[in-house]
């Protein structure tokens, strides 16, 4: 693969990470594509556990958001005009919440794998080499960190972060939240521990990341709630990590956990925690600079440079 | 200026220094730019160091990368183009090298005086809003090298990197050669240093820094030559730091040490150690996008969005 590289006018390795990120583009897609087609997919959903007071928004905010994605005004929106990629945005379940996880499961198994297949068979559809993953829903920072404190085995205080904006009395709320979830829902099978602790939207892109992977894709995590999503599916389907690419690390303690979980390393760390697939749509044009450059460059024969094979 | 971005459908502070970014370009232009007109100046020359065996290409690479640039097949110009940006590629002196520094200043006050003065009068009829930094010239990490040493005060073994690729005993010979440098230049002044130590390309992208920061347009460093001629621009004239910004920060160790001296925090780090401005352009979209979110967001009323002022 890096033959592909070390004709072009360059040192060998001098383009760094955009090396290896078109690298792994032409492994995933079998070839360079012309121009990378990229689609931003943004589920959305509500969660039961967001009566317990642990967003620093309350639950109708989902629904609020989910209508400006639909009218292009969300950071999503610009960020995938801007990188000319193309946004799909799922409604999974807006007003019509997961149950709280603190009693019990989230929701059943048999919603959790039709979650997982609709996802599956949207991607399967889509003309795209790279898939990034969003979502909306106000108290899923909380399911992140069940999902991640369940699949890691890290304690609950290693995984919740502040979320959208909580104060320290909120992130005890959440610590709390997540014991009793943990408590409540003694399940280990990757699938049960989705249904159990997850969210419609976070199954959902799970079932994404799994159809991206079965159709060779690349899958582009956002933040800490898509890499959720994203764990999820690597731990029931272990060859879907493959396909995936970190765009950034966010504040989120539980977000570099799940990284090193997956053995991804970020292209981007710049205290970005808004989620919606922003930060994926931030780091989209780092990927098409890579094909860019794979496509565009001169190699040194033809250019007549020098090549000293450094 | 955060009540720009204050206002916009997403919890404050979430996204994280692409805000800071945007209101530092609000801060230097006055206003939100329309959309961010971006140029890269890319300028090359030849340097009498590199006779000294200090680099792992030959002196010609020089000029068989300008006619790359010339011929769009160099990294910068894919880049370039990728992100919508002008590239505007100027000879300073591509065969016709400096004097060595090894024994006596690279080059005259005179001509010095010339680099900046021409590297102003540039970026002063550019039409704007940023000017990327670029280089190229066989050599021309001895000389940042150099710079750095003698700016910072720091040793020649601390500021010495593999530039395009040199191996353990190239390394040794590029401290060797710029501690004969320093000794053979005992001079303080700082225009002083950069005839001294500089050469034609970087005293002229001193001066693009220096008139970019006049004519109130931000100044995007690139790699380590850029960032050098940044902080001789900044020593000769301090409030030039104002309007820069640092792209990404390359494995160079004089880099990392030219940045904290400038108190910059780069956007990116990836890698990357190639030059030209590439890193410069691969960072542009982060300023695009700074700036199609502050243009193109709705805010919080208009969307009818819950705003908690978290």
């Amino acid at each position: 693969m890096s033959d592909l590289w070390d004709r072009k006018t360059k040192p060998r390795g001098s383009l760094g990470r955009i090396e290896e990120v078109g690298s792994r583009i032409v492994a995933i897609r079998g070839r360079v594509p012309e121009r990378l087609a990229a689609v931003v997919v943004v589920a959305a959903a509500d969660h039961g556990v967001a009566a317990e007071g642990v967003s620093a928004y309350p639950p109708e905010v989902t629904a609020q958001m989910l209508a400006n994605f639909e009218a292009g005004g969300a950071a999503v929106c610009v960020l995938a005009r801007a990188a000319g990629a193309e946004l799909v945005v799922v409604d999974r379940g807006v007003g019509r919440p997961t149950a709280s996880f603190v009693d019990g499961p989230a929701m059943s198994r048999e919603r959790v794998e039709e979650e997982l297949r609709a996802g599956a068979a949207l991607v399967e559809e889509l003309d795209a080499d790279v898939v990034a993953l969003g979502e909306m829903g106000i108290g899923n920072s909380t399911a992140a960190a069940a999902l991640a404190a369940r699949y890691l085995g890290v304690a609950p205080a290693e995984v919740c972060g502040r979320g959208t904006g909580l104060d320290d009395a909120g992130v005890a709320r959440k610590v709390a939240v997540v014991e009793r979830a943990l408590a409540a829902n003694p399940v280990d099978d990757p699938t049960d521990v989705l249904a159990a602790l997850g969210g419609f939207e976070i199954a959902f892109l799970a079932g994404v990341a799994l159809g991206a992977a079965r159709s060779r894709k690349l899958v582009l995590l956002d933040g800490v709630i898509s890499s959720a999503a994203a764990l999820a599916a690597a731990r029931i389907e272990p060859a879907a990590r493959e396909a995936m690419l970190a765009a950034h690390r966010s504040p989120e303690p539980a977000h570099a956990l799940i990284l090193d979980a997956l053995g991804l390393e970020p292209l981007l760390d710049l205290g970005l925690r808004l989620g919606e697939g922003s930060g994926a749509a931030l780091a989209l044009p780092l990927l098409q600079a890579s094909v860019a450059l794979l496509n565009e460059m001169a190699e040194f024969e033809e250019a007549g440079v020098t090549d000293t094979g450094r």
